[in-house]
């Protein structure tokens, strides 16, 4: 992924700071607004005769880099602000069962025993003193909002910049609801990305704890770790302890948006009882997650009662958690699900924050068996109802998708999708394309979704090799992003999306001149790609050699076709009339010269 | 992968014999004829009421067990003799020079100081005592013309039982060229195996030494690795020392085909100037090797003297090593390609032994840019031809494609190929579908390799994690095999092959009703998967525990979703008539019943 045309295009404004790899610079573009500067990472190129060896400017989520105790500056404050229809409310107040159970209970004993209440249970220790902000009342502060105005936000400038296209093109997809900008205005650390069919195919990747060993720090640390190796959005999926100071420590140290189930959160505060959920409580929890920051929220309002009997003869049942969940509220209550019948308040409250719907799969298939099934596409269906209240609301959308589907009924999927839910993104999980292969999820999953964003998903949830076996570490969060950034970039190229090219172009030609170090930096993972190579060669002279270990010296194509092609070009041969006449007399001229071409490879020889 | 149904169709003949798994055994399947015992691997399945707990039959390419001092038994000799148009020949005299340069090094000091030559110098050490097989004068003892002559042979049955089809369709697949059955007669250690459109997609693993340090002994257990994660063919790309040694201890210990590419050590013996190669040294070479037993050969006769000039201003100009070889000599000669004016003789050999074409794709596109270009698509017009001219000697042939190729390109060249070349079978390497990420080029490639498998492709060629980067080792052997393993597994799938599914199906059967050692032992990678689980839940009883690591038993979906059908299935929900009335009634006779539906959950909190 690329700006515009793969250079920097406007130096002014541009500065350096010290990235990873010391021939790699984190610049900052400037195009139209002074009060706009668009991260990029900057590979440089050896400088070479005859070829353009300026830096390549590649797509750059890693964000300023983070301190977990101080946050990230909030880049887009003013802008929020200077728009003049928020105001500063009063917080909703903050209480140890906000933190989950073990929280409540430690509360409950240091109540008892009149302790002092330690940091996490006294909640938020970050962002302390800003104000929490939402539309006036009535308003609708979002950016789709904005958009269907006419207006240009910097996040839609910022945006333009990253994708390298015009600020109207930003606009238009997101006033249509074929793109969306995931910005809460109560997290105003994000650099604003764009999740759409017509812009670069995005990453998520899932983090968040599940067991009381997982620290809060850590899960910072998995966060920077994510956005490090591309994740343009993160999904704090925290289920255990101290739920609530973890996310606010996630949404104040990410460059990128975040986003929840909060479905999980209001059954931590029932104690883990489905059938205890009401809608009151739920309510109170979108309240306190859009108040910290959350940009968009997984809302299973689409696994309606009437779906519930479509699964019972599957192979696998309900896989999604959330899905799972209402289906049991569903049949508890005998009633419709919560989640669908209070649509249109959900609405109200994602609308005055801008928080963004990732309107959730709950009955997405969990084996190639069960895909593109009645209950799938019944809730498909509903979906794409339920995207067009949200669009009355001003409230952006995007759509989840699964799971596991066999290859040829993926692009059913997309397309079905586009129709149903009026070309609103999609947002898929994999999908993976066998049961066959768990510890290797992130591969059978990588192939499904390079396929689903060639044929237009929007953004790509990752798959780790733990997926279906375990909490993925810190190896399987790198092992998901790599294979995940692959296939979203295999489906940038597919879709001729302007400057994708340009990455490729240059690896290939650093490859084909033996720029072994260019090659490295250029590789979406330079460490891995220079370990592997000096396995074999691990010499430093052998880094300028004109070979590598797979052919050694004698039997290098590459060396050879560039002794054909200085051939020929030193003798015309490519020309259109060479071309026509066939190579009988330029090869003559060539043999007369004396087998010149292999005079080099003979060199290499001599050095063995 | 499976038998016609996924399970045992014969139990006689069938013989266990130990297997790496504790639950999983070879097992042979007679089918027909007597003296065709076919070996799968038999998965066995926790025994489960209510379901058919048969135990799960997956094709086995890892062959009797390899020991390299003796090698495998000669299967199909009883079956090459029986045919009665075979004779036994005057094998070529062995030279050191056949060993490559440093032998010959090595002769010529020991012939000076009149040493005793040492085991490798001395050249084949394994089969000895057997004849060298050919046709007799005239004659042409390929598969195609048993087929054609509308014979079925007993490779044709083997292939048969393994595909779980039909002998008669595997019969007409080879008698019109549209599938190959890669068997030389004097290679009858190999267990027959079909490479077409219309059966299981394969996969090749390429091994070889390139360097001094690598052995003998190394190389066979590549080989025994390769197949023991399911290589259906291993190609031999030995370059280095003892390059016809070390292909006699490959071929006397592979239970699946092998493959070559000839020129490399046609080369070798020019002391590595491909100028100094000639038709006759290449001739010599090509019955040298069919007389060793290989299976496939690539021939690089579609790089043609007019193509050259066409890749002159490619990116990466030509990548092929064989084809930047021959390009080489076009040039250095002004001559066309001599493998392409001795085409008809070099058929003449192959159909004396059945040696199957591999015809080369020496001018495939190294990147993305130069996919699809008019180099790549001239020689396959070219390997169109040439196909016809092999067909007319009744000599096997499928052919080689690329390479680097984005997603959207990658069906023109499956149709193409199929139109060009007269639907002999596709033998692809990946592509991979970006530049970008060296050291994970099997992810790269596996994308582009399940959908060009999906879309007809017969046989794909691993790409290790090394690829561009150096030689693989083992552990890249392994995680190649698995890529391509998901990659042709998916594409079985899309395909709709029969029985293909029988896999996912048990496998997520096991997943759902948490029988983990199943899911374990049904998986790609038992090792693996039962590794990363037991990370987060080492302990034993975490394997019969009905939740995981990653939802804890407060979430697990599948829990839940198995306590909704048990309610459902009690009550009758799920039949036509309750869908039709809805929810209502049924769901009004749960909560009558108390959340029966949550109580084993609560169950399983207690147990924390």
């Amino acid at each position: 992924m690329t700006a515009t045309d793969g250079r920097v295009t406007q130096s002014a404004g541009a500065r350096d700071t010290a990235h990873q790899a010391p021939t790699a610079h984190k610049v900052y573009v400037t195009e139209g607004r002074e009060d706009i500067s668009v991260p990029f990472r900057a590979v440089h190129l050896t400088p070479t005769e005859g070829t353009d060896s300026s830096p390549v400017l590649l797509y750059d989520t890693s964000g300023p880099g983070a301190d977990p105790h101080t946050g990230l500056p909030p880049l887009r404050l003013p802008w929020i602000l200077a728009r003049g229809n928020v105001e500063a409310v009063a917080a909703r107040p903050f209480s140890a069962r906000d933190n989950g159970r073990a929280a409540q209970a430690r509360a409950n004993t240091a109540a008892a025993a009149q302790e002092v209440p330690s940091e996490s249970q006294a909640g938020p220790v970050l962002g302390v003193g800003r104000p929490v902000l939402r539309a006036r009342s009535e308003g609708r502060a979002t950016q789709l909002h904005y958009a269907r105005r006419g207006e240009t936000t910097p996040e839609m400038e910022f945006v333009a910049v990253r994708e390298g296209v015009d600020p109207e093109v930003v606009r238009r997809a997101v006033a249509a609801g074929r793109a969306i900008i995931p910005a809460n205005m109560n997290h105003p650390e994000s650099e604003p990305m764009i999740i759409g069919r017509d812009f670069l195919v995005k990453v998520n990747a899932n983090i968040g704890n599940s067991a009381v060993t997982s620290s809060v720090e850590e899960e910072v640390e998995k966060l920077t770790w994510a956005v490090r190796w591309g994740a343009d959005t993160v999904m704090d999926l925290s289920t255990g302890a101290d739920i609530h100071t973890t996310r606010e420590w996630i949404l104040r140290n990410a460059p990128t948006p975040i986003g929840t189930v909060p479905l999980y959160q209001a059954l931590e505060k029932t104690n883990g009882s489905p059938e205890e959920l009401t809608w009151e409580l739920y309510r109170d929890t979108l309240i306190e997650q859009a108040e910290q920051g959350v940009d968009y929220f997984t809302v299973h309002a689409g696994v309606r009662l009437q779906y519930v009997p479509l699964t019972v003869n599957r192979v696998t049942g309900i896989v999604s958690r959330g899905g799972s969940i209402m289906a049991a509220w569903c049949l508890a209550h005998h009633k419709e699900n919560f989640l669908y019948t209070h649509f249109a308040e959900i609405c109200e409250i994602m609308a005055a924050y801008d928080v963004s719907f990732s309107l959730g799969d709950g009955l997405r298939p969990g084996c190639i068996a069960d895909a593109n099934d009645a209950a799938q596409f019944g809730e498909l269906e509903t979906l794409g109802e339920l995207t067009k209240i949200a669009w009355q609301h001003d409230v952006q959308v995007m759509i989840e998708g699964p799971g596991h589907v066999p290859m040829h009924k993926i692009k059913e999927n997309v397309d079905l999708q586009d129709k149903l839910c009026h070309s609103a993104p999609f947002y898929t999980l994999g999908p993976l394309t066998t049961d066959v292969a768990p510890g290797y999820d992130h591969i059978t999953s990588a192939i499904g979704a390079a396929m689903i964003g060639m044929w237009g998903t929007a953004m790509l949830c990752y798959v780790t090799p733990k997926e279906h076996l375990g909490l993925p570490n810190k190896e399987d969060v790198k092992q998901g992003m790599i294979a995940y950034k692959i296939a979203a970039h295999a489906a940038d190229l597919a879709k001729g999306h302007a400057g994708a090219q340009v990455w490729d172009d240059a690896l290939s030609r650093a490859r084909f001149e033996f720029r072994w170090e260019d090659q490295f930096n250029l590789s979406i993972d330079p460490e891995t790609a220079r370990a592997y190579h000096d396995a074999s060669l691990p010499a430093s002279a052998a880094k300028t050699a004109h070979f590598c270990s797979m052919c050694g010296p004698k039997f290098c194509s590459m060396k050879i076709t560039q002794d054909v092609r200085a051939y020929a070009n030193a003798h015309g041969v490519a020309d259109e009339e060479a071309l026509e006449l066939g190579m009988q007399e330029k090869a003559g001229e060539f043999v007369a010269a004396g087998n010149e071409v292999f005079l080099p490879v003979d060199k290499l020889q001599a050095r063995r």
